[in-house]
Order: structure tokens, then C-alpha cells, then sequence
């Protein structure tokens, strides 16, 4: 229990130490947990000081946030599991990092809001390497920079097996503003930022030519993807959008996500669709841009009287379809192509699915 | 792509069923991801309805939650991973939801928080029972329900081997009155609430009688245990705690996170520990009083001179030390043993520790 050659406490006995060691898998990586935090907070300090939000970040039971008077406070979580979201063969540790944060600050995104701060859950295998563990959060701090957020807190765990990672990040909208997946309505233009099809298309060559590594610079799309924090609180301010929901399981599943909230049907006219040029030339095209997922462009509705700009903030918006009444109550989602309209199945990313 | 008779776009090639079968391992579940949300979205409503905090919960890409215009916002998130914070041949699954929850309510306690809501990220293996999981839920709700918050939101994902869950709590307090660890002064007095050591005497009964199960309902304290989140509150608004902490990691730990963040350094008395009447009757019973952990109760400090009552809101306050200066300007804690003064080496859990 106590170091040094004072008298101690009575010895625990053996199994104190097997409940230690066993239970609670002691092995090293290069940096124990401690050293781990520690090295973590003077990395995230920099960007802790020019943070407006955290009056109080890691090293507390709980980090201390302050927001406007007239705000309201969003909050999203998201899993980055390596063997799921990620595979460490295929993708760069500070890709891992970088697209772990975009998944959460694209969700923030999608409600037109502020991010304010973000919070990372990490788990990892005792045999990592401590190099993997620094250029994962070379890239997730990176990104943290650019959007002049803190990386406030979190959990740092052992793992059996995989890295898992799960990160929070906490934002925030004007009062009542925040654009819910709920407000489209029949008649509203369908709108979608970007191109689609260009993360499931680099992915596609990574199952492909398996042994070769796609260099990540050539593939930033898939490999340091952008979440569209600017273009979504554009929309915002500018009441622009009626509902809004980010791509990141896939045109069809998003889009049926937004029907179902707002109790709506959506027709998408194949021949609009913004294909990401990765796709255009794959007999998959339509596959990729309707299902593909992980694009994290934003897709969203607007009144057919608002005025929608071909460009926002730098990034192209194309509409892609309109919306519907639903069909005997239920909401649909469609697709035109080659003149006639046939069933859109959500069959963007589910985990649990069962086989159909 | 899609369903019916209709004319179909182009077909996928082999390589893209491939690429969602085999990147995203596709097994079933009892019930499919969507059907999964619904559940807990319906299961989660009765809270919602009563919650003052959620906006707008589960069924967006973020939650929206509403706080004080004088508050701010604490977050906390905590992993709870299989095979490391608990085992599925030991802990019921309504204890693992129970303690999931428990301990990120531990840390809003432990600022003296209101808390507002939580969100859960699970990713679970493909073969787990579904009883399992409703289960786990059971215990996780009756403590949101208890607490009057909300499960607002979260994500779920399939894991390749064991079950992962995350828990975010988010919680509230007066803007400035958060009680930090950073608070105490030298000659503050160090209390705890509760009793110590309770809930790793139990674990090493589950090492002791591995194929013994223990009955959940006669071991309360480790498995269901109580976060003393009213006590917490109450230490705030009384203003009686300089610091606070909650002991998860062990006292020797958490004391020593209090002493590097204040800056200062500390005296416990052994002979004034509250030893849980389980590890009393063990010869391991100061090491588990004092790096035992996982016992969810306060350590908290305050000046000489409040008065602090001898039970708070039904639970016991013990007073066991003091608070005194670095020594050469290093956080240090000790222990008062045999009359004698001895090193309290932080012995509590730390993931990644090297072997020492």
C-alpha cells in the first residue's frame, strides 16, 4: 500500500493483488494513464485558452461550460469503433482522430449550431503503439484548432481487444433556432451541400485492392472529411432551412429519417444528384451517392418561396428532389429515374440489421 | 437498391455488397438498430415528458436542452466496458445499467450539479441476447427515472467482441458555484460521505467464489450504488465544501487529484476511516478503504471553521483528515498510522499503469 521503509499497514493478502491485477488488466502501453491525461491537456491547452466556453475543462469531475443567456445547449455522441468505422490497416491514425471529431461536429452542423466543446471516451488496446495514440490526437486536435473548440474532457480505459472511441460534442443555437429533422413540409425543395458518393467510393477501391494503401492525401474526402459546420449555421442564421439532418449513413436512410420526424414522403430525381467524381466513374454510381454514407454533407429542406443560393460559404448546394405528403400516414421516400418513379429503400448503414 | 417490380437502377457490383457485408458486419440482433431506438425512444418517454431540461431528445442528430439563464452546463462522460468495469457472469444486467448511470451521476454530484439528462453510446456484439439489453435498459431507466432526467439521446453500434457503453450526463449548476477540486486550503478538514471499501470487498468475494454468484440484492453498494447526488447539491448550496471529489478510483486517488489540482497537500488519520462493515471483517480492510474505488461516495474538504453536520440528507459524513501545505511545492498525501506519519501512495486504479 505505502512505499518506503516505515512501518505499513498490514499486507493485502494475495488475492487483494490477483483482484487488482486481474480484474483490471495491468499491462503498459508506453504512457500510463496519468502521463496519458497529463500529456493530453497540455496538447489541448493551447486551444482550451482561446476556447469561449470551457471555464473549466480536463482535470475536474465534470467539465464547467458557459453559454449565452439566450441559448439553448445541443449535444451529440458517436462511436469511431476500429473493425466498424474505421480498420488501422486502411486508415491513418490522425484520419482515425480527425474523422472521429467531424462525425460529431457534423451532427452540430446539421442543427445549424456552435460547437463549443468536445469530449473523447477512448479505450485502448494495452499493445497499442504510444506513436498511434500521438497522431490520433494529432488529428482530432487539429481539427479542434480549426474550429476553435476544446477538447474539454472525457474517459480514458483499457480495452480488451479494439480501439474505441467515443466523442461528445456540445454546442449551441439561438433559443427556439436549432433545425430539427421535424420541420419540412409538403412542397418544400429537397437541398444537398457537396457531392455524394465519394467516402463509399474510396472505400470501395480500399476493399478492392486491399494490400494497397490509398494515399489519404489523394482521398481527403474519405479520409479528412469536412464537416459543414459554416454552411449549417448559414442556413440557420438565415432561416433558410426548414428541416436538416448531415449524410453519414446514406442519402436514402438520412432522408427517410427526415420524413419519418416530420411525418412527410420525399421524391429524389436521380437525374439531379450531385455524384462525387470518385463514383462517376463506377458502374456503382447510384448505389454510392443513394447509400453510401459517411459523406457528411448536409442535406436539407427549404419552402419552395425561399430563395437558396447555388453556393454557400464555398460549397456547392444542389437541389436533389422535393417533398411529399405521406402515403395513408406512413412516410416514403421515392426515387425518379429513367421517368418513373419507384421505391427508395432506406438502405443506407444499420447496425443490427437483420438479413432481408 | 431498391424493393418492388418496378425498373431498377443499375445493379450494385458483387464488390459493393461486399463492401457493406464485410466492412459492416451484418448479423442479427433480435432487433434491428431502428427498431432498437424506437424501443428505447419509447421506453425513455415517460421521463422525457416529466424532464424540464430536453427540448428536443432521441430522433434528431443532436439533443437540444435548456438550462437557467445564470447557470452553466456540466459534462461528464464515462465508459463502462465489459471485461474491465464489470463481468456478464457476475453482474446482473440491471446492475451494469445501474452502475453505467451511477457513475456519471457520481460526477455531477461531485460539483454539487442539478442533473439534466444523459446519453448513452453502446455498441454491443451481434450475439447477445435481446434480454440482455432490455435488461441493462431496466436498470439504466429506474435511475434516470429516479433522478427525474431524460435519456436524451446516444448512439448505438455493433461491437466485434464485448459490450461498450458511454455514458454523458449532463447537469447544471449556478454560474461560479460548481465546486472544483482546486478549492482546498491548508488546514481545511478532509471529509467523506458514507463508508469506504464496501464495493471492493464484494469484488473480492467474486474472486474469492468465482462460481458463487453473489445476490445483487444483498451486495446494494456494489452493485446498485447510490450516487449522492443530494448530498452534493446540498454541500453547494450551503456553501460547506472548499473541494469535492467522488471517490471511484480509490481515496488514495481521488485525494491526490484533489491535492494536484489545489495545490497542497494532505493528512488522513486511519483510525478515523469509515470502513464498510464487509471489508471490517477482512484483513484487507485499509487497502480496500483506501484504494479500493468504485465506491461512489464525496470527499470533500472544508475551512476549519464550518460547520459540517455529522449526516447530510440521510447519509453519514465522516471527517478522517486535514489539509496541509505542499511540501517543497509537490502535492503529497499521507497517512497517520500507529502514530506514525507514513507516504499514502494513490494506489487506487489507473488504466495503462506500468508495472511498479
Amino acid at each position: 500500500m505505502q512505499g518506503s521503509t516505515k512501518p505499513r499497514p498490514p499486507a493485502a493478502p494475495p488475492s487483494l493483488k490477483r483482484l487488482v491485477t486481474a480484474c483490471f488488466i495491468v499491462r503498459c502501453l508506453p504512457k500510463s494513464e496519468l502521463d496519458l491525461i497529463r500529456e493530453i491537456r497540455r496538447r489541448a491547452a493551447p486551444v482550451a485558452r482561446g476556447s469561449k466556453a470551457a471555464r473549466r475543462g480536463i482535470g475536474d469531475d465534470c467539465a464547467v461550460l458557459r453559454t449565452g443567456t439566450n441559448e439553448e445547449v445541443l449535444v451529440t455522441t458517436d462511436f469511431s469503433l476500429g473493425g466498424v468505422h474505421f480498420r488501422r490497416e486502411w486508415h491513418p491514425p490522425d484520419s482515425v482522430g480527425h474523422r472521429c471529431l467531424a462525425r460529431g461536429l457534423s451532427d452540430i452542423a446539421a442543427m445549424g449550431g456552435d460547437p463549443l466543446a468536445s469530449f473523447l471516451s477512448l479505450a485502448l488496446p494495452a499493445k497499442l503503439p504510444q506513436s498511434w495514440v500521438d497522431k490520433f490526437f494529432d488529428g482530432l486536435l487539429a481539427l479542434t484548432r480549426k474550429y476553435g473548440i476544446e477538447l474539454a474532457g472525457g474517459d480514458i480505459s483499457q480495452s480488451p481487444n479494439s480501439i474505441l472511441a467515443d466523442i461528445i460534442v456540445i454546442g449551441s443555437a439561438p433559443r427556439g433556432q436549432a433545425v430539427l429533422r421535424s420541420g419540412a413540409k409538403p412542397g418544400d425543395q429537397i437541398y444537398v451541400t457537396g457531392a455524394l458518393g465519394g467516402s463509399a467510393a474510396a472505400l470501395q477501391r480500399l476493399f478492392e485492392q486491399p494490400k494497397k494503401r490509398l494515399r489519404a492525401t489523394e482521398y481527403p474526402e474519405h479520409f479528412y472529411p469536412e464537416p459543414r459546420v459554416t454552411a449549417g449555421r448559414w442556413l440557420r442564421k438565415h432561416k433558410i432551412a426548414s428541416s436538416m439532418i448531415d449524410v453519414s449513413d446514406g442519402l436514402s436512410t438520412d432522408l427517410m429519417h427526415i420524413c419519418e420526424e416530420s411525418k412527410v414522403g420525399a421524391l429524389i430525381d436521380s437525374e439531379l444528384l450531385p455524384i462525387h467524381r470518385w463514383a462517376s466513374t463506377q458502374r456503382a454510381r447510384l448505389p454510392f451517392a443513394l447509400d453510401g454514407g459517411q459523406d457528411y454533407e448536409l442535406l436539407f429542406t427549404a419552402r419552395t418561396a425561399t430563395h437558396v443560393p447555388s453556393r454557400i460559404e464555398g460549397v456547392r448546394v444542389t437541389r436533389i428532389g422535393e417533398i411529399l405528403k405521406t402515403r395513408r400516414g406512413k412516410p416514403r421516400t421515392e426515387l425518379l429515374i429513367y421517368g418513373e418513379k419507384i421505391p427508395l429503400i432506406p438502405h443506407g448503414w444499420e447496425h443490427f440489421r437483420a438479413k432481408r
